[in-house]
């Protein structure tokens, strides 16, 4: 889908709500919106279907031109104001801002704008990241790509036998990140976990110095990101024989990550997703340790709509990538989670479709 | 300086604006007061030296408990509000909230929590970034850590034939990447820019599979992160036997910059500094040609307090840590930019000390 064939479908959320225009200040929407990837922007998209406009400041002139040639570019360092100011001149009276982005300075900026303008600033929170979250056909190509990029760096990961005892976490993760990019990717798509021995119970790890050790738990949480699309995979693996307590504890959540799976359909109730997969570790007497929300949407940003955790409200849209990761932890001895990035497609039967396909048995090394 | 103190000098602040607290929301600005780098979390401060209350989500309990031993923590996914409710409840009336970051409806959702409460909100924009301004030994020592890396990154890249025609932008950054973790980054401290030939003249380029050829300017800008503290350099090399525009352009730019280090001193106007080095390429014809400001300091963040640019109000402080960043770009030729990160340190008429050594002259390979 084409940036100016989204600005239709918002317009027509505008008119449904009755504003005017929209001033896009998150940079995330506005490059969903536009294409545009520079670091300071805005755009107005207005409701009865006049062009939009992007502005930016000088640094950008170049790229904006290249990046959004169909649409009318503003070069100017504040670039909300001027597009406020744009949008009263334009005759918009209702205009919408991103109230859960634009901070209240921001917005004490804009309101004074428009002072003696009869424009009046409504907030309208998330309607971009309402249509965000239902992916088209090439925004799925590219989490596909992100996720075949990890798949193939985790492989040359092991097959180059970098994960072995004496080496660090932080060497792990250097090499995986050095991977990512030689497989494709424009960089990690966060900060890459790889979290050994009783650092696997810390469910956010940052790779330390600490050395990898036989019978440990090796815990690696990590993505790439190909054209601003995320992917996100989780992966654990034993260094040497499983001891008992680590077979059962990584069943259970493999056990779980397969219940959360096959509750991803068309129309499921979110928390439903996220009992799905919490009710096999509970019942097994582990609820306590899993302390995080089942998963989260993937697309332009690591962490977007929908959100599946226990108070989520909504249901599961066709069209939505999300991630499946339950975990169990288990402190000062070790932890477990298994992720996967999927699309929730077709009809309510429909399986999703799983882009993350590093095999999940439980392996040791 | 450890948080403690720095909590300790923030409380002062406080006290000077008649603020009973201040309600840190800025996540960076929570790891500079508390240790805790977790990515939810909020941060409650007295101004009359009562502990400070740390809270985060279930996630991060043990994570926080490591981070901030020394802190009350409060478990709690909506972070803010559950602060404000407890500065409420210690009595706390006039509420400081960072009204540069906190969005409009969050804000909103802080002054819900406490419409019962005699508590007011009261915008204390900056008090945090206001005190980042000025580096401490510390962050001295990882900023110049941090600026290590990317020295000796930079020089294993020439070193290892990596810089030549034939090889992609792509290509050079993956390897100056991995080089930057090789040699002790955190990772890179923002998206590397490698820009060859034509592309060079594009401030923000993002690398792409242009091959480099001879006779091509390459533009590579890029840093590294260590502890956290974010290191900035720009180098302009040749593939080659350099051309006369690209001698001029090219010495024009380092002619700048010595003047712009030159005004670098405890003191000075920061517009000023700007002007020293922006002076220089504007009398040789090229003023059109240089379309960002000079400089902006570095630290927890790739761009912090203080901007140096032609509308930047106030002075340089001891102990600040700044780049200095002239360019010329002629579009569809090429441009060169030549930048380093520095600190402003001791009196008036001490030199900054250069954290970035790679050498500067015109290089050919």
């Amino acid at each position: 889908m084409t940036p100016s064939r989204r600005r239709v479908m918002l317009a027509e959320l505008l008119a449904d709500r009755d504003l005017d225009a929209l001033l896009v200040s998150d940079l995330i929407n506005v490059r969903y919106l536009s294409g545009f990837t520079g670091s300071n922007a805005a755009l107005l998209v207005y409701a009865d279907g006049r062009p939009a406009v992007l502005a930016t400041d000088g640094r950008y002139r170049t790229q904006a031109a290249r990046q959004a040639p169909e649409l009318e570019i503003v070069i100017e360092r504040a670039c909300g104001r001027a597009l406020a100011a744009r949008a009263a001149d334009a005759g918009a009276h209702r205009l919408g801002f991103e109230s859960h982005v634009l901070t209240v300075d921001a917005h004490d900026a804009l309101a004074c704008a428009l002072s003696d303008t009869p424009a009046l600033l409504t907030r309208s929170a998330g309607l971009v990241e309402g249509l965000r979250e239902v992916k088209d056909d090439g925004e799925i190509a590219l989490l596909a790509a992100a996720c075949a990029a990890a798949d193939a760096a985790l492989t040359a990961l092991i097959d180059d036998g970098a994960l072995r005892p004496g080496r660090t976490e932080r060497q792990v993760r250097n090499d995986l990140e050095a991977l990512l990019l030689a497989h494709g990717a424009d960089g990690p798509s966060f900060e890459t976990i790889v979290a050994a021995g009783a650092n696997s119970a810390i469910p956010h790890h940052r790779p330390t110095d600490a050395v990898l050790a036989a019978g440990d738990f090796v815990k690696i949480d990590f993505g790439a990101v190909v054209g601003g699309y995320h992917s996100d995979m989780t992966r654990t693996l034993v260094l040497g024989r499983p001891a008992d307590w680590q077979r059962e504890i990584y069943h259970l959540v493999a056990d779980a990550q397969r219940a959360g799976l096959r509750a991803l359909a068309v129309g499921a109730a979110l928390a439903e997703v996220d009992a799905a997969a919490r009710g096999v570790i509970t019942e097994a007497g582990y609820g306590e340790m899993f302390g995080h929300g089942l998963g989260h949407g993937v697309g332009l940003q690591i962490h977007e709509a929908p959100g599946i955790n226990a108070s989520a409200a909504g249901t599961l849209l066709a069209g939505s990538a999300v991630t499946v990761e339950p975990g169990v932890y288990l402190p000062g001895r070790g932890g477990v989670r298994i992720e996967d990035t999927l699309v929730v497609v077709g009809g309510q039967r429909d399986a999703p479709e799983l882009l993350t396909r590093f095999p999940k048995e439980l392996r040791s090394l």
